[in-house]
């Protein structure tokens, strides 16, 4: 499985866009094939920082989901809303195996 | 669904020891009821930085893990391997939504 974390810090005033705009990315992405997770998580103490956490069965199925429509929206939505450059890191998944 | 990322920094040195360690809870909780994710990540530049990413459907599912014997066993076996204290990270999931 690959795992990408992707770290977000968003401005306060457009914390409610960003979800809206990424609940549109996740609804589409866990459609996407080889797709296996596509989490999206606030932080309890910091509202306007988000974790994404996406995994694919394949590099390919991961590297597909950047073609993808919706992604290219959201990249192309989300920048404004952020209050820094959002990371995005890869790991090395040893559990599940599959 | 309840989300936890467990960080974990561990000595060069029991590296190996960990991972079997890990692999043994993580076949187990995979078992347990309500029980969404339990992946195991290893940092590609750092081989002794670890992340758990926990997740289970209700908070109840979730508590119950910390009374399972391997996560027991596991709690008890790998404070010795760590560089430093683990640390844990509830978040607020925001999708999936159940």
């Amino acid at each position: 499985m690959y795992v990408t974390i992707v770290h977000v810090q968003v401005k306060p005033e457009h914390i409610d866009k960003f979800i809206e705009a990424t609940r549109l990315n996740y609804e589409a992405s866990i459609k996407e094939k080889g797709n296996r997770r596509f989490d999206i998580l606030q932080d309890i103490d910091d509202p306007g920082k988000f974790i994404l956490y996406e995994a694919y069965t394949t590099q390919e199925d991961a590297k597909a989901h950047k073609d993808t429509l919706h992604y290219l929206m959201w990249r192309e939505r989300v920048p404004m809303m952020m209050a820094k450059q959002r990371e995005g890191v890869p790991y090395n998944c040893l559990f599940p195996q599959d």
